[in-house]
């Protein structure tokens, strides 16, 4: 078995990506979903945080760059397709969203509205001082 | 505001689509990942179950119909760019996966190779007796 046999193992799509679903390891909330390529997904295992691939951006993303948000790794699975990621991670700062929230899901359908149901616990422009974007 | 605002709120992708997560209400366990268009969505809120557009049959798949493993809405939730859809639902049967499994996420990372982490809970022949295949 060669080195890169559990990269070719992935299903990745016609633009060579998965999508990635991040998972606070200890509370079990989903904080957050993004994309990986191969690179993405090697460096994330090699460096044990979460990378990321940027389609807005065409690059890596190395979440956490920016904020200081950075997703520590602690378990990486695939699905039974192989086309779908999903890690377990400590998010430090315990602030996924560029928003500022915990969790990126912070909208609920209520009475077929969009309810906002989570707390913003950061004003984003004193997360990105520096460096404006959702690039978090 | 018109009744489908809500659905409008989506943001689909260039073939109408967005990913589903579907996560166990009571555990926080990440079950699956699966896709929604307007309609599958449009009808998972007036059913109150999880139904999503299977992409390799090109239809509505209407999770359960062939295994009983019928999902129940409890929340559903839209992440920040509202191109990722999160349910919280109830898993009858206690298994998700066409293998028979609780979670699709059944194989993880270790040194490098993909190891089956989880036990399968019933037989698939078992489940899927008049119709085969992941249509689960």
């Amino acid at each position: 078995m060669t080195s890169t046999n559990w990269i070719d193992a992935i299903a990745w799509d016609d633009q060579g990506l998965a999508p990635a679903i991040a998972q606070d390891a200890e509370t079990g909330e989903v904080l957050m979903m993004a994309w990986m390529n191969a690179e993405a997904l090697t460096r994330t295992v090699e460096e044990g945080r979460a990378i990321y691939w940027s389609r807005s951006r065409g690059k890596l993303w190395r979440k956490g760059e920016s904020s200081g948000h950075v997703q520590t790794l602690h378990d990486i699975r695939i699905d039974c397709d192989a086309d779908v990621i999903l890690l377990k991670v400590d998010q430090i700062g315990d602030i996924a969203c560029h928003t500022g929230r915990r969790s990126c899901f912070y909208r609920r359908l209520e009475d077929r509205q969009w309810i906002e149901a989570e707390p913003v616990l950061k004003d984003p422009d004193a997360i990105y001082q520096d460096d404006k974007g959702n690039g978090s």
